[in-house]
């Protein structure tokens, strides 16, 4: 934490970089290449940047061992986005926390609650749960019967966690999300759709963030599970019965159908979709739009609707821009084939 | 409702099937194929998990008549995806309800509260709404003012219902969902959208289920219907003056643009899509991620951007995933052409 | 305002249009085409409406200048679109306002509360934060620390704008809408998800309504910003450090990678999404579930995925439909090439 500012050549200590350049530069905070000052430390993590990293205004620029931006003071480091992390936290550390029950709040006489819990004003928290050390539950948030909440986990608020839920450690539920609810199952008879009773729950495992909005149902029976350090972004859906394995990444507005099962350290990209039941394995990356329509192996890198593998879709997607020419080539073809026939009919009749 | 366990047998009895094997077994409980112990029963109901079938640990399976599973107690019955719900509901009676109205809830004196209605903490209810019998309101919810709510509906918490909403009997409203919210109308004239009042509202019919951070926006003028029994997963969206019928089934992540009809029995999947003013026709289905950009009939089943009939569009995907080798196969033939061209000119010359 | 009546003709006066008919008779409401009475005004913007409007039992239609509809009363305007709004305000006069601060909120004592204020029921404001004159936070809605919210904005129940957060005058926050919540940014070494701190902020320009459950997420460093007057619909994410410009459309469940840039006037279909980094240019339309991969030129109208120009998008989704045929064509070609070569052959051998 500091107050102020830090040389450049101070900071790189703390991070375990090296300057080129100015070291006694002041730095103050850290900012976009864009938007970056002469006492803002900024960083190239982005080819795509580059023109932008060398006309910006920034006192010194994070970047990789071997970048050369001439005339600039760099702070060189190997994983200049790890570094972000770093200076990021020596600039901006977390707000300090408030610990203590607001007289707002309704929490049930037979809550177990941890040391220097924070509950906030119009949270409730029902019987038979378990907060444990440094939980924060902010306000309107409401934590049904039963639930266990790890030690560190955070709730923003208006967050819903329903009954039976167990989330763990180090967990940050963003302001909307809703864990535990219903799964969609219903058994069809004669046009009359009958309710599923949805009596099993959800698991988050510990180091799971989860975004704004979204929501993870309860299995049918058994567990939804998430698995420990898997992020999950915004508006995403994962539906009962759902495994998601560790470290994955579930970004924006994407989904998974019920009883699927995805591997560890799996990306599903922006608005992707699993269908209900298919498996994906380790490792695999689902591109951003694509639909999974049956199991993928290990190691899988997959786009289109339905999923193939994705070098093969860039190759079809490119070929179905070119239909047009595609079938003119044809119809030249044809042509020319019902000239070579006009000629050997003659020959025919010799 | 059960104390501890029944025998299969009795439990055959009470929901009409027969038993293959041991009658006397103990059943306790539910679970999947992949967590059932000895004293659960378990279901088969998908042939995908068959082999998962014979290998469970379950006490007991329940099957389709003619379904073979050699050394395992059977519970035989017609349906046993329907029979599952009556066995789930045996095993794990709903949780008991606490009529009332909590002492930090928000109630309307004008407001017209039910027999045995059932009110949490900090919900909201406003002026001129009517409550039903046994209606929940839980923890966080707010009712508009001039609603209805029709008797045995539950509001999950954290549910905002808007003005003059209409809302049928035995609903299920999870949590975060949002009915009756500004269509998204606008008048652009030289570039400023001007917002279109949206005076209609939301008539949302009996029997309907709502799953978590859905949104069914109000009508411009006239009413957004969802029809009777139809049933609503997470993360859809409904849009202003659209009419769903009754029965249909909308997958997660779906959404319905303004205007547009749906008839009975109609199955949206997962993250398709609907354009305004279209009408889909009673007992279609529309594919998981599929777009419907135009009208289509009573038991239309179609897939694609846009949507085309659903074999043809498997058909034509299948070839788009061959375009690279189609491509290949045109190009021989115009090298084959062009040698019998070659072949041909001596001929001309002669 | 009005209590009761108006004649079509004082209608046509008070939003300068004319009528065509009897300017005498007394309407007292607006609504659709299939829905209105004797007394009720429609109105016929789309032409797929034509014949319900040939049809109507409504008092009177606004139609455009140069719109036939024989034996029916016509009120004329250049833009019956806009006029519907001017109807539809006479008609439906704004609730009125109840300015105060509920007993069940809680406004921190340094909030700075403009006149006139209106705050709901178990909403919070918290320390730092500036509300301007006419606010409404109603029931439920969680405002951060350090926010600023401008003139006569309205946050619905339940909305949750996180600190920091930058809201501008006349804005509509619909329920469930989230501002700031973090960007998904997380640094990955060794398989580990590293969460880079989110210090940037939101900022909402002045006049832009959001619609229920959408999200926009604070910036990495800097700002995401939505320009004055854009319309976001319902389940829309806007991920960190994007920037829309002025009077966007973004229709629902859209959604926008981080850093992406959105040029003025673009419109964003329904489901459609813009991967991370890219930009596109002003007065752009992009389509329904179109996936935008690279940069667009002002004035684009791109569809598909990935978005190519909507013309050729429509003709090869055109021939993809019809690829069975297309390779049929090809076989049947080749047969063709097949027989020419066969009668080539004993030419050869002579």
């Amino acid at each position: 934490v500091v107050a102020g500012s830090l040389s450049l050549g101070e900071l790189a200590e703390r991070i375990g970089g090296s300057v080129v350049g100015d070291a006694s530069r002041k730095i103050r905070d850290v900012a976009t290449l864009g938007d970056a000052g002469p006492e803002e430390i900024s960083f190239l993590t982005n080819p795509r940047y580059r023109s932008l990293a060398e006309q910006t205004r920034a006192g010194a620029v994070m970047v990789k061992p071997g970048t050369a931006l001439p005339g600039r003071d760099l702070l060189v480091i190997a994983e200049p986005y790890l570094a972000l992390v770093e200076v990021l936290e020596i600039f901006h550390p977390p707000a300090r926390r408030r610990p203590g029950v607001h007289a707002d709040a309704r929490v049930d006489p037979s809550v177990v609650v941890g040391k220097d819990v924070e509950i906030g004003p119009f949270a409730v928290v029902e019987a038979g749960t378990r907060l444990g050390d440094r939980v924060s539950v902010r306000s309107g948030s409401v934590v049904g019967e039963r639930c266990t909440i790890g030690d560190d986990t955070v709730l923003m608020p208006r967050v819903v966690v329903y009954p039976e839920t167990s989330v763990g450690a180090r967990c940050v539920l963003h302001s909307g999300v809703v864990l535990g609810g219903d799964g969609f199952g219903f058994a069809t008879s004669q046009g009359v759709h009958h309710k599923i009773p949805q009596v099993g729950r959800v698991v988050v495992e510990d180091d799971v963030e989860i975004g704004a909005n979204s929501a993870v149902d309860r299995a049918t029976v058994g567990e939804t599970v998430i698995g420990a350090g898997t992020k999950i972004d915004d508006l995403v859906m994962v539906a009962h019965g759902v495994r998601i394995g560790p470290g994955c990444l579930l970004v924006a507005q994407s989904g998974v159908a019920g009883s699927a099962r995805v591997g560890s350290h799996v990306t599903l990209a922006g608005q992707s979709g699993l269908a209900g039941h298919v498996s994906v394995g380790d490792r695999s990356v689902v591109a951003a739009k694509t639909a999974v329509f049956d199991d993928k192996p290990a190691g899988s890198f997959v786009a289109g609707i339905p999923a193939i593998d994705n070098r093969r879709w860039k190759r079809a997607q490119s070929l179905v821009r070119r239909l047009p020419e595609l079938r003119t080539e044809i119809r030249r073809l044809e042509v020319r084939i019902a000239k070579l026939e006009r000629r050997l009919e003659p020959t025919q009749e010799d």
